[in-house]
């Protein structure tokens, strides 16, 4: 677990003051705050009387969509959180249900039951995190009260360009002056603007996936931006809980199939990172795949290395670029990742190998689409946004077998 | 998190000192022992610098077997455990290597390289769980320093009567001694032995899955013990990670069987404790299925109720039994069980339901073979063994989907 | 190949002349029903051109309800049928469209375009699959043209006692003369009364599993017809193609649960047919699992034997009663069945294996649950009503792996 | 059936004689073989009778290497197939079993017991599969006489250059002339060499899947040849039956990762068949995945198209190309070809679509890797061979779901 102190000192090194606290209104998340970065954190699961007499001390944590797999992904991560507590849960169709009615594997979950999100107290909520549609998401972010911090796990922020976000979803944005507060959340790239962000667009599985081991490359000019190809595989779990023939087990057990090609709507999520990074415009060819696994994504990147480049050098840069992180993790050499080897977890792992094309190199990338892909690297932008260790309810292990 | 203060009080109702001080000569653990029993429990992750400081107060843990799937479930469990640190791993065939070459899930752990048993030194070990294949495992045990506390996770110790141990394994037993002194662990049932135990049998997931429901229902007169009759299915991984033609991939995928159809070796342990429970001899019909999930047991046990009894009488009978359990939990009435709900956590969840045939009920207990049936119930034992709060480092939520 | 001839001669054996001729109106369903039964049979695979030539002799056959799962397998089994050629499909949704678009796997056969079924022309065809949903097939069935040889896959025609229809499927039944003409399509227990069927009442999929095995065994006297214990599991095929989100691939797959316990539809007809064969009230526990495969089935069945019975003399009934079966097929003692060794065929693989518990026997069948228990066996029927040896178009061998 | 017209007239546009009888010194075969392709062909199914009696009129069929994956397939194929029958198969570790105590799925089967392929008698063979290892084959195709027609389904035969075999095989190759007489069986691609071969080397499964919709485009110079990109994925049968850790069910399920990057075996076979059709040394980049599924596999392959060139002249000269073709299939636009739409059938679904990248195409290609992959092309290339039409044996419509 010596990783966990690095990490701590990375968020030291950041400053010594969470910088939560610079711009907060909340008194009370500020108090909070403070406490959270300077105290004693407090423990996990063995404390439940000291718990429950400082309960109020907890951030209280909002699920909007809570009825979905994102939804439930952050109430199972929350679930031996020390610093978050779910005060409220909202799903339309459920609402009056509990919890462990929709989702039988949270039964042991002592939580209220679900409301409708038009029904919703938000007087009792520091923070939220949204696990709507598109579309629908901006409409309820507008109306929520101002001091609430908030990770948006859907689409609706990560875009600057509104007309991309136009052309892509076919409806008009509306809630342009959120979109420019939004800070788009990719954590190890971004987590001083997180830092102190009330909105982070919290990013997709695939532009996740794809955009951690590209964008340092990119940054020091150690790959060629044209002609990048992008072959990604997911588990059916990023298609959601919603009931289609296409999703049903007959169709998907003992099969792989393309979809989306070229037109998948996390093409412009990804050409914003890696364009921003490189300074110009990125054309990127990104096909997803449709496979048999719940969780778990994989995606095999192949570039072109820049002229003099060699994959060695790839490979050092991006393991100083991710040394210190907790949950981005460099292979050693030769060593091949297996989506099954993060299932459950919030790591990331990566490699750098040689092409036979010489001049060019092979990249994969493997993360659980519902953890680092979603509600993982909310959780993880919730604690920077919280002035909270980064880290924290995110260190449990991989599921393997 | 309410659950947790119910436990903490069942461990307090059974002696205000933990019971492992009673007998224990080594004085390192006796003094932690007493340390873990009476202050505050030491919290989970954001403690690293507090706990790099007292590390040497962990106890400190030894895993025999560290390759196979029990073992790395083992590794996993305790990754983030409060009060204990792996300090010896051992793996004959991959002795010098790291476990994160054996197991690329778990590369992210800080551990001592694997070596052979027989190279291990166990003076800075506190207790071991022992994952060896049966036969091996007597040997071994017999050689560790008697001041070590063992949850042994093989066959070797379940059965009390050698001659049967015999008959059911083809061998003679060859550590008749150690098997008076084993405690069979079957925690919500032997609680108060296993507390004060050296070596525990752990049980078999079969076992375990079968008992839980049907040792409180016929102690109690609620159930025939005569045909008994017990369908469960089985994910793979209670097959271990031996390379066999029948456990791979294109022979379990898509398709169900059974087998050892009435001669699995875990029939008299099953036998064994329902006997004891009955008083009498039982003779259960007890038929396994293989089927096409890594993880998962669902057992469906047909019984004949008690003259005059219901499956309400059978079913408030469990509910006061379990109610204050933190593991076994009574789902509410027609909630049927999912091996999927459990998946990766240390629940069993059952229920009964009433059959078609009148006098008869169908009862349903659902675990994870690799956790409560194995890894998670060893390190349930090994908490009570070592005066610490049972549910310490157990309470991670199912993963699901 | 061997197989074959004894079929043949099973044909034969029961009337030189097909029993369809007797009471057909159709004249040229007659015409071609007695040259199926008299000529050399129409080859499969080579003689296009011959069948060219002469198309219009074969068997027109409409498949109602062609885009569910049933459905398409009655088109695949007929791909390469030398006597059947479908010339009508209908499917109200998927009206208008092509079958590959709808079933992709379809794509190469050379097929009529779907209709709505209001819409069908019945007048160029012989005889119809009817792979309607409960409730609705009666209607429909009401209005086909009298001349049409029927199988429906439904349902609707299965029970006897109308009353118990409507008690399980909550509804009155409104075909009960069609009701009163319908025959129980078990092949090889009613072989005769199928071949002159104008309706056959196709099985369910459990009850095929079941009542090959034990009906036999009770009109034998061989085994007691109380506490009869059924532990079924099936593939999700048996769900259909409905969207619904308890078939999602994430929520089945590395899972099982119980489903319908004690409540499943399938009940009634099981009882109806063990309680025929008892000539006396038969209850039955029948309990179904879903579990993650998408096609097979296994019933494992837990009975006691009559008094003075054992294992071998059920072995070797079994064994008489099924030895000129091209289909049924009783393994040597000890072989288990496995579902994975019949997918796709129309097989049904059983054995016998003693209990533990004395006095009492357990019996494994396994089919594929779209085959030998829904569209094959739908076949094998039609195959018997038109005339021609009832194995053809069935003689493909299981998919494995 | 309508394809299977087409397909004769492809045969018979070829030459009025079978190529076979050219240079065949059997004279048993010879004869047969003209009689196979004069004469209306032997029907399949309802045929028994007529083909007992004739029985010693179908070609002689060896399996060398029976209890493998390969080796099964070719069983099942050949079950019903109307012109061979098999009369030798050899599996030295299974040497004295029945098929079916080693394939369950073959129970049916009525066929020799396997013997080691040292007591093989070839004399009573027409033609053998060869299902064997590398490395061993050579040997034992050497010591075959050479009056047997032989499809060897290893990699023996396949590399025209013997130190191409040596690097990648790391072994020298000891069947050199054998090797220069190896006719490589892209059937559609090579199939007038094939008609006249005595030695077919069958191509790999991920060969077939990207030589064919290559090897025509690099022809037509409608793509480039350097940097083509090929992320395959496969199911696990291609891993073979041995018994491998790395197989195991708990070791697949659930997950995917690349193996054998830029040094899987098939590259030098996918350049040399490329470079062959560019009349240039063509260097591609592979990478191959291993997914949870026993059969299937996609091809997802990214090229440069030439100057000047479309999507659109790609798909026009695919489909034109491939228009006559029983088993290459070009999907209407748009369609996106699934591996679970070719299951246990010999078709390759392929198509193409445009990159977002100006100048770029994706071209998607799905085989099922036992049938086309494997077995069922080499069943197409002895059909040939053998004179006979080339997709017999071969019809039966893929298995979904």
């Amino acid at each position: 677990m010596g990783s966990l102190s690095s990490l701590n000192s990375i968020y030291i090194d950041r400053g010594s003051f969470p910088k939560c606290l610079n711009e907060i209104k909340n008194s009370r998340v500020k108090k909070l705050c403070l406490r959270a970065s300077v105290a004693t954190s407090a423990p996990t699961s063995l404390q439940s009387e000291e718990f429950k007499a400082k309960k109020f001390e907890k951030f209280r944590i909002g699920v909007l969509g809570a009825s979905g797999y994102t939804g439930s992904e952050i109430i199972r991560l929350l679930a031996n959180h020390p610093n978050f507590q779910i005060t409220l849960m909202t799903a339309d169709r459920k609402a009056g249900q509990s919890i462990g009615s929709v989702f039988p594997h949270l039964v042991k979950q002592d939580l209220p039951d679900m409301v409708a999100v038009k029904d919703a107290d938000f007087s009792n909520v520091d923070a939220v995190f949204c696990c709507l549609p598109h579309g629908t998401t901006q409409e309820i972010i507008k109306g929520l009260p101002s001091s609430l911090k908030i990770v948006d796990l859907s689409a609706d922020f990560r875009l600057r360009d509104v007309g991309e976000y136009e052309e892509w979803y076919g409806q008009p944005h509306r809630g342009q002056e959120l979109q420019k507060e939004a800070v788009y959340g990719l954590t190890e790239i971004s987590r001083t603007e997180i830092q102190s962000a009330r909105l982070v667009a919290n990013p997709g599985c695939y532009p996740t996936s794809i955009q951690l081991p590209l964008i340092p490359l990119i940054k020091a000019n150690l790959i060629e931006v044209k002609n990048i190809i992008v072959d990604s595989k997911s588990g059916v779990s990023g298609a959601g809980r919603g009931a289609k023939e296409a999703n049903l087990y007959t169709e998907i057990a003992e099969g792989i199939h393309s979809y989306g090609v070229t037109r998948h709507r996390h093409v412009p999520e990804i050409e914003q990172g890696l364009s921003e990074a490189a300074k110009a415009k990125v054309t990127v060819s990104f096909t997803p795949h449709l496979m048999p696994m719940s969780r778990g994504m994989q995606s095999t990147i192949y570039v072109e290395m820049a002229p003099g480049a060699s994959t060695e050098d790839l490979y050092q840069h991006l393991r100083n670029f991710y040394e210190k992180e907790e949950f981005v993790v460099l292979l050693k050499k030769n060593e091949i990742p297996h989506t099954r080897h993060v299932r459950g977890s919030n790591y990331c792992l990566m490699n750098v190998f040689p092409d036979r094309i010489p001049g060019r190199a092979i990249i994969i990338s493997v993360i659980d689409n519902l953890v680092k892909g979603a509600s993982g690297q909310a959780l993880q932008n919730l604690n920077l946004m919280m002035g909270i260790p980064e880290n924290t309810g995110l260190l449990s292990i991989p599921l393997f077998p």
